[in-house]
């Protein structure tokens, strides 16, 4: 296992990118989901161990991009995503989702909470990321803080100075268009260093701080 | 030293890119060079031995990445850039051009050969990139071709299938705007596989080959 990382709560994110910046394919949408070809972004994680015990599924394997993966979600006490991503995926991630901790979804429509089996349950938060990030808090307590995407939301607790670290899982993948994972006015004024890097054949997972 | 790779002649191109995706930052031009904040993307080259050696300077750091660097450059037998890169940086390269290679011009302009100190000459090549990969693998005989930039021509080898490998030096950097590494339609018909990483505190250096 990894680990011998000190248990101050941080706010992360994890997510998988092409190495052209982008996290969906062409034409994502609650339909589509991930896009044309944005599936092969998530291809890395399928055989794992950690993913798939997350998932429900028995078996997989068990190797260092499973341990970076369970590193990951070990520690997460609460999930925040924005609407769009919950309507496209919530169908996809069943009566059983693989988060096991409060989900707050940051939307304009007011909805009531929903509880899934397995520890997930669905918060709405209309109040915009920094109230979210307050329940988030609340629900995590002295564990971390997981933003689940989209590149919207990510983008938001960036910009807002909310975010302590960031691992992006680099898939060598061209996707050409989609939706970009760096794109609003505002980023350049984040500052990063290098946390740590470990990369295997199907994906090279690149972590930062954010610098003060 | 690195090593240990057969010699078959390749096409390559080296590169220092933000996490962003940007090679350059906003408002690159002939007076602004890189554009704003831009030169952080090469700060991590100025103080390596290679570097330096490669600019006529003595001293510098012998380290991990200035070995990546000499690796890079200690093949190559000639250069391929657009014009836009040579109008912003023909005056910074001087009378010894760091190349000591021939270097070709894809331009739209015809334009006299000129010779430079120190091995390098600068040739203008009007007839696209193909002419001007053709021209390149005659000069370099059985050494590897490196495509220097911008970020135009290297979309257009990408896509033409005329690149072997490619290597990317990711700076923890977000520069927000500027010049994307790759935004051409029709990238996404290029395959990739992982050959390498190498990181450093500075730089993440991945390395791919393009699948055929």
């Amino acid at each position: 296992m990894l680990g011998g990382e000190n248990n101050v709560a941080k706010v992360t994110f994890d997510i998988s990118m092409s190495l052209d910046g982008f996290i969906t394919g062409p034409n994502d949408s609650v339909e589509q989901g991930l896009g044309e070809g944005g599936e092969q972004l998530h291809r890395w994680l399928y055989d794992l161990d950690s993913w798939r015990e997350r998932h429900g599924l028995d078996g997989g394997e068990s190797t260092r991009d499973a341990e970076i993966l369970d590193e990951a979600f070990r520690n997460v006490g609460a999930v925040v995503i924005g609407r769009r991503m919950f309507d496209i995926a919530e169908e996809e991630w069943g009566d059983n989702p693989p988060f096991h901790v409060p989900v707050f979804i940051v939307t304009h429509r007011p909805r009531q909470t929903i509880v899934k089996e397995g520890g997930t349950s669905y918060i709405f938060v209309t109040e915009g990321v920094e109230a979210a990030s307050e329940q988030a808090r609340a629900a995590a307590g002295d564990k971390d803080i997981s933003i689940g995407g989209g590149a919207d939301i990510i983008q938001q607790f960036l910009k807002a100075g909310m975010v302590d670290e960031l691992q992006i899982h680099i898939v060598p993948l061209l996707l050409g268009s989609g939706t970009r994972l760096f794109e609003q006015p505002g980023l350049e004024q984040v500052k990063l260093e290098r946390a740590r890097v470990v990369d295997s054949p199907t994906v090279t997972h690149v972590k930062y701080r954010v610098v003060r």
